[in-house]
Formats: C-alpha cells, structure tokens, sequence
C-alpha cells in the first residue's frame, strides 16, 4: 500500500474509490464520541481537507480520539463515498499511526484569528485555510511568471544583489558591509575607509536589475529577471515591504507599443494560469476575503486594456468633478487616488498611461519629441492602481549623456551602461512588476505584509 | 512582411524557405568585397548566426560593406538555401537598414579573449558564443528546476534575504544597515545601538533559506525555495563567490533514503532537459570548453547513483593508496580530493556518501542511532565533487534542544524553528543544490565567476 496524497485523490476523479491507500497529514479539526469520530486531515498537497472516520475498532482509539489540533498522523484505510455533501469522499481509518502530537497550547484553535495576530506566527500560519491558499496560489504565479517568458523565448539573467550602483538614481538603499562597526578602519583623512570592506568599495542592496538586464538584452534580444529587490525607505504602510521580489523584462528592437502589449499579454496569461490551477483556493478568496476577486479577475482577461496619455489623463481628472486630496495639475506625479479614478471609475478596467513629464520620472527613459515628455508607460489596474511601471530605454548616446548631466548623475559609474549605446545601441524597452502587488492582486489581500511568507518591515525582521 | 527571428527560422524547418522576412541582430562578422558581401548575424534568440548575402544593388551598399562588428542591423530579403555546407539556409538581404552603430573600439573583435579578460567586460562577454551559451543553459536549467518541482507538487517558497538568525550556525555573514557609519548612534555603555537601525536590530544577509524553508514544509508538505544566498568568506577560488543561488527542497513524512531519490530524480531531470532543450550550445561547449561534457553528462542520466556511508568512505581512502594532502582518518571532514577520489576513481559514477560524524555537520541534522553520526548526506560527483549537501532533519525537540545546548546555541532566537517540533512535528529531510555548482557542472566552465552575470566575489563587486 502506497502513500497517496490528497491532491491524487481530487485529480483521480474516482480511481482510488474502494481503494485501501494512506495519507499523512495534520489534524485541522477532530470531533469524537465514545465510540467514533471524525478528523478534517490536511496533507498539505492540496487546498481542501480529507475527511477521515474511525471507530473504537482502533488499537489506540482513545489516544487518536483525544488527538490535539495540529497533530501529525499516519492513516491507512479504505476511501469510501461519503455519505456527507460537503465531500466526495472520505476515509474509512483501519489504522491511525500518531506521527507528531501537537500541544495543548497551539495557538492555531478553530476560532478565526485576525490577520494581525497571524502574523505573529508567521512560522504556523500558512497551516490556515486563508494563508494555504494565498501561499499556494503564489507559487503558482512564480511559475505562471516563468513559464510565460521562457515559453516566448526570453532568457532569465539573474542581475546581482550587491551593486556598487543605484539603478533608480534616487532609490533609499541598505549599506552592507563587513566592516567592524565599532571601530570602523579610517583613512588619513579620518573618513571611513571603505576600501579595507569586503568589496573594497561601498555596495548596497539592489532597488532593480534593469540596468544589467539591459546589458543581456542586448545580447539576447529578450531578458527577463525574476529576484529580489529591496527599500530602505521607511514606509510604515500596507502597500510597502523593505524586501520584495521584482520581475523585470527587457526586450530588444522594441518600442512602447511592444512593451505594452507584453504586459498585457504577460498579465492575462498569469491570471488565467492561476484561475486555471488553483480554483479551491480562489473560490475560498472569493468567498472569505474579497468578494469581487472573482469578477475582477475574469474581467482583467476579456477586456482590451485601454491607452491614454499622462496629459489626457490630466485633463480627465481636472473634468472629473472629484474632490482628490492632491490638486491635479500638468506636471505632478499621479497618486493612488487618481490613478485608481482613471482605472476604476472612468474606463473600468486596465489601462496604460504613457507619456509622463520626463521631471518626473526615471533618467533612463527615452524622451519624447516634444521634448518634456518621456515614453514611460504605467498600468493602472482596478483595485490596486499601478501595478506595473516601465518604460522604453534612451537609446541616443548624446540624449541619454545630457539627461545624465542635467541630474547631477556621476556617468564614471555607468560607464558599462553608457557602452551599451556606443556599440549597436537599438531601440529597447522594458517594465517591472512587483511581485507582491501582483500577490495582493490576485488574492484580495490587502496588506503586503500577508502575501510574503516572513515579511521585513521598518522595525521589523523576525524569524 | 513580420520581423522572424532565428529560432524560428531553425524550428520552422524549411517554412520559411523562399519567403520574404525581417531579421534584426547584430553583426558577429563581415567579408565584403567591393560588389557583395557577407554578414555572420546574431539576432539573441538562438546560438547559431544567419548568414546575410549582399551586394552593390543595395542602396546603402558601401555603408554595410563597411559595418562594424557588434552593429546591430535590420536586414529585410528572402531565406534561400545555402550553398555552403556551414548552414542550411541564408537571407539574401534586399534591404538593410543601420539600427545602432557599433564603434571602432568595440573589445569583441573577431581573436579569441581570455576568461580573464571577457571578464572586465561582462557587460559585454554575453555577446560571445561562450558565454551566450552559458546564460543561455543557465535560464534553461532554472527553468528546469521549477519545472520539476512545480510538476512534482512541491510549493515554491520564498524565504527572505534578510535575516536576524545564522541558519548554519557558523556562516560569515554580511550586515546590512541604514546607519551612519561614520558616527552610529550609541548606547548608554558606547556600543553600537543597534536598535536604532532599520530594524530595530541587527540584521544580515541570508546564508540559506532552510529553516524558514521548514516552516513551510510543516504545511504544505513538499516545498523549495530558489534564490541567492550570501558568504561573507575571504576565498578567493574558482569554486566560491559571495553571491550565489541556492536550490533548497524540504520534503515531510520523508527521510534520508527520500531525500537522497529526490536529488537524484532532480538531478537527472534537469540533466536531460538541458541536453534537450539546447543541443546547440551543449555541441558548442564540448567541443570547445570540456570535450568529455557530453560523456560525463549523457553518464549522469544513465547511471545508479551509488550509495556508502562516511565510515565506508573512509576506509576506501585509507585503502587507496593514493597520497593525500589531507590525511585521512574517521572524524575529518571530506575535502575535494578525497570526494572526488571516491566519485571518479572508485566509483565512477555519482555517489551518496550519508552518515558523517556529527561534530562536523550542522545542529539541525538528526542523530542517529549510534550516537555519534547524523542523518547527513552527501551527492559527489566526477569532475566536481560534492554538488548535493542534506540531511534528515532532527525533528525531535529533546534531541534537538540537547544539540544546541551543546553548540551554545541561544535558543530563544530559534524559537519558531523549535515550535515545529512542538506542533505535530513529522520526520522530514532537505538538501541544498548550488546553482552555480550545478551550471558549472552542465557546462564544463570550471572558474564559477564565468557563469554569474556579474559576480561579487572578494575586492570584485563591479558593474
């Protein structure tokens, strides 16, 4: 009698009916009489519990019936119909062999816990039903992620953790550093000599990979980077993680237009992916944590993603007639409030934003003709509002110098980027997606904090 | 007339012959004569190049004729068949039009560079064939990876990068910090108020994600994670860096015997699917890299992987009288010599070596029966040694509470990780695979700084 896993018993659409098999699991809930009694076995394999029955025929009936929550067990015996219309099936127990008995203090009890307190426990709350599907259903979004991009012919570089730069130009950044903090070497200047570091120069932790993805972009036509990216900044908000994990594609001989339409068809691919291979999860979301996921998903895939400029942007939000807690005005940078008013109320559904004031955004982008404008691109979703931010790459040596200047950027420090548009420069563009917001996204989570398996956090790094 | 790419045109097996199509790449080589011309173009999607035919009917005839390696082109004309027997077709160019120019100091010209040297260039060194197959079997074999767990019902965890703990209990780690190093903030007593950081305490870069990973296994049964690991080691050698992806499964109701089918099952999976899926860049690198690669891989997937314990192993050493730098005697810990004597001479073939003295593997490891040996093993195979470290783990709180009592372990900041042990605790097992090994492994590239994109080694942290 071999092992079988939950997860067969589901996909084998009856085939292990009448069968004897084992599972081994954990114990969500046990009700016992005298003579009987039922567990709610969880294996892990799979969303839903198993039912399991057994009877004082047991052996060790009266250890099993007292079983605490939590507990790890053996069960070996035959899968019955169940008479019961909440499953197709349950388990007739011959013999429950106790694995790991859990302690009358485990926290996890039958009564709902708050999301707050759940975090506290971050190291056991993926045993409940809500973290099971949101940790699951973001596993499968990685892969959804991976496959979408290698399927199309992209090659995944893994950009470095510790730069010497700072792709944004801007971004707040975690020093590391080997240096005895104490009594930290000095030069003759009395300054911090950083050459005696491990690197033997200053690094920090990566806010992107995007400017070395370019470099492979430019070998292999189509990049894409899927690692973790962090903030120093100290954002004490449900939208913001100190560590997060970034997907960056990149490709070659590609404008906006190209751009746009890969996170279009990246976004609809990972949505049905995951509506496809974890639909128990999704229907408990839909259920018990938001009630719309469902509909908001399904409409993300149908619809056409609409386009509009940053300045028809503007001018919609100025006629809207809301009362927004930031004045609009050409030249701000959009908040959530507005971006969430031109997806959700005026088009509802996705859509790109393009064209932004080049004062606003990054030194790389490629600028416009008009001169003040850049070829930028934001993806407003309903519900979130960006979730994905990209641009097309200036290209132009001379433009892409003169930006630098203009921003005080030190262009020693990129000389390997600058290279880059000295020997067979094209036309290139690129996005990020954050693959957290993605999480919340497709989940209905509305804090950050609980689609990331030990979140770090201002003041906050445990486990 | 749609832009193809050179994968296409090798997949599409002679459908493209004789239509008109659009190739943008970049110039590899060129032979010009003053009427015609050839062009060796490398568009990134695949490792071979496309042969462009042209000549004076061109009306930007002398600009081509002139181009400079590294140029990037888009070449629009008709796919024929080739003459040559060097390939099956070429592209009579009709036209070409210039995307970016590549300038007369471009470093790849057509001489081969050292290792050494592509290395100051990394930037650029994916442009090369070398190199363009080593990234390009490097995302094909990641890709792999989550293939075979994700089709194996293993959940990918994200375990985090920054963390208050040490999983080995002995890694030289790198701090991380958003304090002012020149003058930190201090306590009452003149140290380094730590509680003054980001944090709130000290924090470091990770060192291995498994006792997160274990929480997870708790619930979901079989999980992995896959992502960068840090050394804060001042090795300088071919085989270490500071920044490296790890491969980590943790699998429940499992022990050594599971763990070790697992690494083998992995193992020959990603094997075969990097033979299959880049055959080009396999011929390429055995003929040019390691001309025993093919052998020693196509060996891998055919063979039993063997089976002794360290006891065993040891007594093969001691019995082979071969002259060691290291001596050998019960109690030491293996070097690459002996490892690589066992798998290539003795054996040759892969081997688990299992049962190594407890003094010199980790705390976690679970104690066998005899005392003095833990559940560890290893997978050593020829041309590299160990690949493969892992272990059952001790999932019994007294014996694991005594094994930190011993190492002085502070067990209050482990104390989610004895939590496990408390609530329904099950056997469980896991290994670690480093991914660099692993692309040094399938690739035959034997410095671990050439199949990084940019590695971060000792003094190196450039780009």
């Amino acid at each position: 009698m071999e092992a079988a896993t939950v997860k067969e018993l589901y996909a084998g659409k009856g085939k292990y009916l009448h069968q004897r098999i084992q599972i081994n699991g954990w114990v969500r809930t046990l009700r016992s009489s005298k003579t009987f009694g039922f567990i709610e076995l969880n294996d892990g394999t799979f969303f839903s519990n198993l039912q399991v029955v057994f009877d004082e025929n047991l052996a060790n009936y009266k250890e099993v019936s007292k079983l605490i929550t939590g507990s790890a067990i053996k069960v070996a015996g035959q899968l019955t119909e169940s008479p019961g219309a909440k499953q197709p099936f349950e388990l007739k127990a011959e013999c429950i062999e106790i694995e790991g008995l859990s302690a009358p203090d485990y926290p996890l009890q039958k009564k709902r816990h708050t999301f707050e307190y759940l975090r506290t426990i971050a190291h056991l709350r993926s045993r409940t039903n809500t973290f099971s599907a949101v940790f699951r259903i973001r596993s499968v979004a990685a892969y959804a992620i991976h496959k979408f991009f290698q399927e199309n012919g992209f090659v995944h570089v893994h950009t470095p953790i510790i730069t010497g730069s700072d792709a944004e130009g801007a971004g707040e950044m975690f020093r590391l550093t080997t240096l005895d903090f104490d009594k930290p070497p000095r030069d003759e200047k009395g300054a911090v000599d950083f050459t005696k570091d491990f690197f033997g120069k200053e690094t920090n932790l990566t806010v992107s990979g995007q400017l070395e993805a370019e470099t492979y972009c430019m070998a292999f036509n189509k990049v894409y980077t899927f690692g973790p990216t962090f903030r120093a900044e100290n954002s004490n908000t449900p939208r913001h993680a100190a560590e997060f994990w970034m997907i960056e594609p990149e490709i070659a001989f590609a404008g906006l237009r190209e751009n746009m339409n890969l996170a279009e068809d990246m976004l609809k691919f990972i949505v049905s992916y995951v509506l496809e291979n974890t639909p128990a999860e999704m229907q408990f979301l839909n259920s018990f944590v938001d009630k719309s996921l469902l509909e908001r998903l399904t409409n993300i895939v149908k619809s056409d993603f609409g386009h509009l400029t940053y300045s028809q942007a503007v001018e919609i939000l100025k006629k809207s007639g809301e009362q927004f807690e930031y004045p609009v005005a050409w030249g701000i940078d959009l908040q959530t409030e507005h971006e969430r008013y031109i997806t959700e109320k005026h088009f509802g559904k996705p859509v790109f934003v393009t064209d932004y004031p080049k004062e606003i955004k990054a030194f790389y982008m490629r600028l416009n003709d008009d001169g003040r404008t850049v070829a930028a691109m934001d993806l407003l979703v309903p519900g979130v509002g960006e979730l994905v931010g990209g641009s097309q790459r200036e290209e132009r040596l001379d433009y892409l110098s003169k930006r630098m200047d203009e921003l005080g950027l030190n262009k020693e420090d990129y000389w390997w980027y600058l290279d880059l548009r000295k020997y067979g420069g094209v036309r290139h563009a690129g996005f990020g997606l954050g693959f957290e917001r993605l999480i919340m996204y497709l989940t209905g989570m509305t804090n950050i904090r609980d689609v990331i398996s030990f979140p770090r956090t201002p003041k906050n790094a445990e486990f």
